[in-house]
């Protein structure tokens, strides 16, 4: 399949800290935010997902704590997206589909109707991406 | 004064689709969020904020609607934060006030005992800078 030129790489932050409902501090390694960022690891390892370029980075804090787990969806020159309610058991195709939806979309904002049930009710935040003037400035520096 | 060199021009993007509390749909301009807008505007130009470029950039919808008004405070290689529960009649010199102190640090990351009252209850998600392999990625398509 031919590349698809509007799509760009894009950067799944996973935050390792989330915890849902009454998890326990310790061990962090059992915080679902942790099990998150393992299962989205694995997911796409076996799936070889067809985004060019899933880049999965691991985060302390989306500020999105009381509605663990939360995934941030960016790219370059696109919105980003803070995504909340996440269960590393439920969610991660869910997850994988959106970023594949946001990837092939010029500025990072798939159709609403076409979204995964569980992101259509979980867009905690969006941001959208500087203006122009931004990034030459950016670029200058 | 010298200008810090760590200090870079602060993108604030203001929904003016904000609504607060039970504020009619029509007109616009009655929305919170227009007023917000309004409001940061004029304080900018009143006083002459010591921030090297705050840029005032109107949005529609930062996906915050049940805590609004909400803006989102942007830079090139930073965190973004986008903060909620703000009101144009009481906030506006707290926004610009963490705008500053957003610029000066040179993560986007202010430290959070210095931040104003309503900005430490009321962040809504914060989204960490790209890796710096995508602004590459950026550079290059």
């Amino acid at each position: 399949m031919e590349e698809d030129p509007r799509e760009s790489a894009v950067t799944l932050h996973v935050c390792i800290t989330c915890r849902r409902g009454e998890e326990p501090l310790e061990p962090r390694e059992g915080r679902s935010g942790h099990k998150m960022r393992l299962a989205l690891a694995e997911a796409l390892q076996r799936e070889g997902r067809s985004v060019p370029g899933i880049k999965l980075v691991p985060v302390e804090c989306l500020s999105g704590c009381k509605r663990g787990c939360t995934v941030a969806c960016s790219a370059p020159s696109k919105w980003s997206y803070v995504i909340c309610d996440l269960d590393p058991q439920q969610h991660v195709n869910d997850i994988l589909r959106f970023a594949e939806q946001y990837s092939a979309h010029p500025d990072g904002v798939p159709t609403w109707r076409d979204r995964p049930e569980i992101i259509k009710r979980s867009i905690l935040a969006r941001v959208p991406p500087l203006p122009l003037g931004s990034a030459a400035q950016e670029e200058a520096a």
